[in-house]
């Protein structure tokens, strides 16, 4: 890279604390939270003032470590310290119940004060290793990835995202964000499309937030828009991330994706998947084993409290779709890029 | 048709006043405005309390009758009445300068009552006819569009529909909610996906609203999620109305109708436009010399007067977007359906 490729921190470790950047208040207010307790940081997680995969792991793993601090400076030993633990572990678990990254945090977490033996300042102190590897290795996964792909991305022109993928998603640079972070750190030039995606509009809430935070120019529009910007030759390249890829490179992200897929395919238009390896999920051979989880209908009829919809309405509301990995120009991970996506390079970026 | 095709009003005229439906209150509340001058006629119009480029037509035109009616109960004749209907014109006129249904409704109307001599009363009378020939020329091309377009639709599974199109848009059952109206007046079973359609929500404000206060069963989904449900097997028929259609049969409707078309055609799904013949406008080549127009960035950066959005981020605001000929299977009319969409077919329409 040409220059360092950083963002805005979406927390803070500190001596006896996590302090939290609070992401309901965005992009009104960018108002921190000072979490000190494992319930704290429980709170924090099922609030969504801490959201995005990566990100909770790591969060609920300094949950746990919070546990241990507090019950070290409260002369807890033995028993009753492993018990303040397993209530760290306990309450941090049930925060997200969803969340596949957050029990992986946890999972190592308590491997480590397990193998730590029965002292507590051991365990307060082999607590905190996996909690700092966690959030490094992602922070180093982002930067990976976006070195792999800021090559891809054009030199002028129009870079679309969609959702929330960067700093507030993850311990780092971003995912598709981080590509974009990337792009722009080699000194190409190209403007920011970010999609608002509703229903719970990260786009518009978060992803603009944090680029304007790192002084990146971004253009918002509705999702419904996104077609008609690549027809009139907008829209250079199309960068999204992944909740889940599966071993033949069909991805499930945000909805909204698959759509945008197909329209850059209709434009010939590169659409590039940009996530870690953690993402590639070879249990799971194409898009038609991803099972897609449908929210509740009140994210789509009511905006802040306000009912926007008729009453009485139903509504269909999936989470996520799954894009063909025909459709996927590239798949951009921190192990390198997978073009075209099919069972053998996205099985090649596992060996 | 088995049913009649029915709907909820917008308006209904009473012997001193129009009472309208206050558009900007739904779908929270049903309010009637009882509006008696042409003052009140044009803020309704301003504010959108009453709005659809249809409707809008025959308000204006029956505001002028108000300020008539108003000046004859007076006791005003010869020029202090002609200058009522003068200023009545005017303030009407101003109310949305861009809405071309406006003004051919006033056009019309002033027609009339030039036509009709100096007598005040005669003036007043003069000047009912058009508007109420404005109101029943626009609700019998509803009907004849959706008898001929209901024979189109599935019987069983999905039509998606965009944005607004109904009886709060028109002065009957509506264009493409007509189409569905008259499918489901015919006995056909399919349920009706609304997409909420972004950035002013039409879809879950009014089309869900109107739609369910007529019995009809609706699903909604943000539009993002429309290419899944697509993908899902969820949807048989997308059905929209239209802004301009030009004369080779590109069609400029609601920002989002361009990525559905791309979508339905990746679908196999087939894509129908519903409009009445005014609609088209042999006068524009193709969907190249249709100008979009950009509308406030506040609409996408702001929901119920809240900010969404990050402070100082550019906004892509398309009202509108262009679908190509190519993309519409059928474009269903009051004077039949043009299949292929082509200029031989669009001009035929006008034969």
């Amino acid at each position: 890279m040409n220059q360092p490729v950083t963002c805005v921190r979406a927390f803070e470790v500190q001596e006896d604390a996590v302090v939290v950047l609070d992401q309901r208040a965005l992009p009104a207010q960018q108002r921190s939270w000072r979490v000190s307790t494992p319930k704290d940081m429980a709170l924090a997680i099922q609030t969504l003032a801490v959201r995005g995969a990566p990100l909770i792991g790591a969060a609920a793993a300094y949950g746990v470590w919070l546990g241990a601090h507090q019950a070290l400076a409260a002369g807890l030993t033995g028993e009753t310290f492993e018990r303040e633990l397993e209530a760290a572990d306990a309450v941090l678990r049930a925060s997200r119940p969803t969340a596949v990254n957050l029990f992986v945090g946890l999972d190592r977490v308590r491997t480590a004060w397990r193998q730590a033996g029965p002292d507590a300042v051991a365990r307060h102190h082999a607590i905190k290793t996996p909690a700092d590897a966690l959030a490094q290795e992602d922070r180093q996964a982002c930067l990976d990835l976006a070195a792999y792909g800021a090559p891809l991305l054009p030199d002028g022109g129009g870079v679309m995202t969609h959702c929330n993928t960067g700093a507030l998603a993850t311990c780092g640079v971003g995912t598709a964000a981080g590509v974009i972070r990337g792009g722009l750190a080699l000194g190409k030039r190209f403007t920011v499309h970010a999609n608002e995606t509703r229903p719970l509009l990260q786009g518009a809430r978060l992803t603009a937030w944090e680029l304007r935070q790192d002084g990146i120019d971004v253009t918002l529009q509705v999702d419904g828009a996104a077609a008609w910007l690549m027809a009139q030759g907008t829209i250079h390249a199309v960068v999204v991330g992944a909740d889940r890829i599966a071993a033949n490179g069909d991805t499930a992200n945000k909805v909204g994706t698959y759509g945008l897929a197909l329209a850059a395919a209709a434009h010939g238009i590169p659409f590039y998947v940009a996530a870690p390896v953690t993402t590639l999920d070879l249990h799971t051979p194409d898009g038609n084993h991803i099972v897609v989880e449908q929210r509740a209908a009140s994210e789509v009829t009511h905006l802040g409290g306000q009912p926007v919809a008729a009453p009485g309405v139903a509504v269909a509301n999936p989470a996520f779709d799954v894009t063909p990995a025909r459709l996927i120009t590239a798949l951009i991970t921190n192990r390198g890029v997978a073009r075209p996506v099919d069972v053998a390079s996205v099985a090649a970026l596992l060996a």
